[in-house]
């Protein structure tokens, strides 16, 4: 016989809340994995085997001179690694009889304690996990961070806004990224907080994320120059950026650029790389995501813009104390340029004068002098006349700025 | 028979996200309408026809100094349109063969080339479009802005942070709303950046938009001055001002007035105004939203606050580097200053003298002596007497600031 | 006969919405029971008594010099009320007939009427109140604040950005915590607001307040030195401090504390406490929530930390403008040092020499000498070395700071 009938009860038709991802090491392959990838970083690489009946996990260093490679047993059941100059920290979490554990195995250090292991509070798991530069940071399931020097002591805690999704650190920088909402029909809410922890913990920025629709994050970490960067699902690359804001004022903001080249691990026919053979790493450009790149317009533009975001790059790193490449520096300006006057003899070729004038006013003033004599020889004269009172405003800026 | 038994599975019941509002044009009627209003703006108007066989825009300028009306062959199926000083925009979206493109008429070129056509990435498509002095943004479905120069060239990408609701410009203002989350129960959860595009990009501004409760936004632009301004479909007006923060910092916060004559189009009998006859425009005053204003007291706060928030809104321009009409500015500051004798009036005639004391903290030391006389005549001479104490204090304060 | 067959309709099986909290008063007890304190804070008690035929309401004041108690009909059926050294608060919900009113009996005033009211408009309730020093903040189910000065005067009206939860305010700081979004399975998403409204309005901090996992808000309010803390039902106690950012800007940031002694009230086998006999109010410790806590080191760092904390309390009131207590400052510089001390010796004794050093980083230089004092009796002279060249390096920064 047929059940009760069901009442007719209001069924959910709105959008529809998309489950969080969860935490997860970037540079990591899944937990699920019997051999996997716990971390690869620049630093090198800590795979973990979980083969009944050993559970080990080897640590190996891209160069031996950090370190000798370690073969650890694991007892515990570590999940998550971080790998260092310094240190190789491991977590395990929490079960039914013991507490999340955190393991640093701090090799670098001059005394004859090579390790330490901390207890987290009862109740409390460890869910992602980095180190700094002589510190170490624990993001947990009670939305709290907690900070531990290198050397084991407590350093500081604080509340998170959401829960965490990864950490990354470079240098005293540490980068927090936490849900900070529940995103609808596929989108993920997240929040990124970076973090100079350099004497006294100050937040350089805390912002959405912005991922491509429908995508999750996969990565985030540093670029060699200490930039932090995230890549989605959809293999979109964002650097970090921040912009100057009105009257001195530095306002952040995220930029949608690729201007790097990635390393990475191309995967053949599957998601993740096996752990033996070592895959090998490949380095892929990246490029900007503008429109027509079919084009010999849509190309140059993209070099442009491409070499204006790597230069801007350099001048956030300059004005945080790294130092900077001022060769590489002074050559992409000079890229810029060259590009520009590009641009400016193909919209003279395709009778676009105005546009000609638009790429004039982003010329130095010795470069429109340049585009004066390709217009004058291409017998455009009422576009060399613009470009003139153009090159006259250029002289006058430049000299106003010596002046000051 | 009946069906199979349906499980009793649990049923949705808690709070209901409400479905997000679509990207809309402001200043335009539905798209699904055959004869519609594309834009209409304080530059022109831009309408659509849709009737079989033919599909066509016509462009009206208020001011034929500018430039002749155009009629233009819609054969791309544009669904999107703004219209300035210098240019129409129009963007129709992808179809199964043929990428989102995005076209613009830039009549004020000088150039013999007035028009210029970018096609949109595959798989992208233009949500919300707008002109600004000297750029095009687009704001698309692959949550990107594509800045443009007037003649074309492509000049920044970056990334929003939710799908856009509506973008709008002024002079090198730019004002983008967006999702930043899920509104529930019928609200929803806008955001809105101002960018300032002068030069290099910077974010002036990215805050939540307050909305009234279960309503939508209906309009996003810029007064003639220049304030960014919001209506809601409650008919709230919400100018976008800032605050100034402690220590000289500038902190951005929305304040809720109306201090502004709006013009608008009264609309009889339906919620859209047809595109033939050519719709009156009516000018409304508007009201701040305080309580009792049906009372003598309720109307002169109302008044009051009014005249001080318009004096912000002179500052907010000043500080921006707008003209402002001084004249207006000490017209403001004289009426709000009679409006406080007035108060003062009501109040001493009500013997709320501790009211009394309060108005006279908010007046200038001239108008506190006119208070202390007007006390004095009504025999309130223990009032007259703390009148005299503030008029002191005021006069210390500005010898002090003049010293200074 | 069975109903018709339900249609398979798809049934909801994300992360599930969190319904909001409703508004509160903090320090009050719930509407719905009939004897109940409808605010409990450090000026005095304000219980309802909701008896048929008897509706009423006592005031009653720890310092009776301030005002002696009084006792009011509650005619209008108030379900808020806030009390200071100035007035008393009180408002209704809106009925099928009569508007939402604000009563405020302003006892300290000096003229003859003691007591204001205003009504709300049409459709809008009052949610949340509190008194400040000489205004009185209102949030209404219209999504508005608005400001009264304390003699009734309709100071200000500005828009929340999501609905209330509550209020609180202390001098001339408010504090408004409001639904930033909707949370899910379990979690709140609430946002906070700390205003300054001496003079003009202006923004402290806007951030999300921090909760524990699946926990509501509690209490917000002030200690009695003007530091924002809230407490959530998990019984977390968190200061709402700033962090002092890059380029002497001040950027805010939550951080999870509990360096205060918190004075409460035990409930016996109740959640909320009977309104007789009056309960006695008890004072509890708090801790930082830091790991392994039962050890030696463990307990020295908590204490350490607190007293940071404590040190960097006084620095914020200090830069606001508020008179600290310079001893009980100069005694937590001194206590820190101890402890750093202690710590020291503890590592010293375990030959965590690492550890060491990293303590006397954060010792000031008389300490490290004492330190180096300490290795040397204990034969470490590897470890002596090590400090002697931080005891130089502080001296060397002592001397830079001195002569700049």
């Amino acid at each position: 016989p047929p059940g009760p009938p069901v009442p007719l009860r209001p069924v959910y038709e709105g959008p529809m809340p998309t489950p969080p991802q969860r935490a997860f090491q970037p540079g990591s392959t899944p937990a699920h994995l019997t051999h996997r990838f716990m971390m690869w970083n620049s630093v090198g690489i800590v795979r973990g085997y979980n083969d009944e009946p050993e559970n080990a996990i080897d640590v190996e260093f891209h160069d031996s001179a950090v370190h000798h490679g370690m073969h650890l047993s694991n007892a515990l059941g570590h999940k998550m690694a971080d790998i260092s100059q310094e240190a190789v920290l491991l977590a395990c979490p929490s079960t039914d009889e013991l507490c999340s554990k955190l393991v640093c195995v701090h090799f670098s250090s001059w005394d004859t304690h090579k390790e330490w292991v901390v207890d987290l509070p009862r109740g409390e798991d460890a869910r992602a996990l980095c180190l700094g530069r002589s510190f170490v940071a624990v993001a947990t399931s009670a939305l709290l961070l907690r900070l531990f020097t290198i050397g084991g002591l407590q350093r500081e805690v604080f509340s998170l806004s959401g829960n965490v999704v990864c950490v990354s650190a470079h240098g005293e920088q540490l980068c927090v990224v936490y849900h900070r909402g529940t995103g609808f029909d596929g989108d993920q809410a997240l929040g990124v907080q970076l973090l100079s922890l350099s004497q006294k913990r100050r937040l350089i920025l805390d912002q959405p994320l912005p991922l491509s629709p429908q995508s999750t994050l996969s990565w985030i970490g540093f670029t060699a120059e200490g930039t932090p960067c995230s890549v989605d699902s959809e293999g979109q690359v964002r650097p970090l950026l921040e912009d100057q804001g009105a009257q001195g004022q530095s306002r952040r903001h995220f930029n949608l650029i690729s201007c790097l080249f990635c390393r990475c691990i191309p995967c053949k026919g599957s998601r993740f790389p096996p752990t033996l053979p070592r895959p090998a790493v490949a380095v892929l450009p990246f490029k900007m995501p503008l429109c027509q790149t079919s084009t010999e317009k849509g190309q140059m533009e993209e070099q442009f813009w491409r070499s204006v975001l790597l230069h801007n790059h350099f001048g956030f790193l300059s004005s945080n104390g790294y130092e900077i490449d001022e060769e590489a520096q002074s050559q992409s300006l000079k890229e810029q340029q060259e590009l520009l006057m590009k641009m400016f003899a193909l919209s003279c070729k395709l009778d676009r004068e105005f546009r000609c004038v638009e790429l004039a006013q982003m010329m130095t003033q010795n470069v429109v002098t340049l585009a004066i004599k390709y217009a004058s020889r291409s017998g455009k004269m009422g576009l060399a006349q613009r470009l003139s009172e153009i090159a006259l405003e250029k002289a006058q800026e430049e000299h106003q700025e010596e002046e000051e």
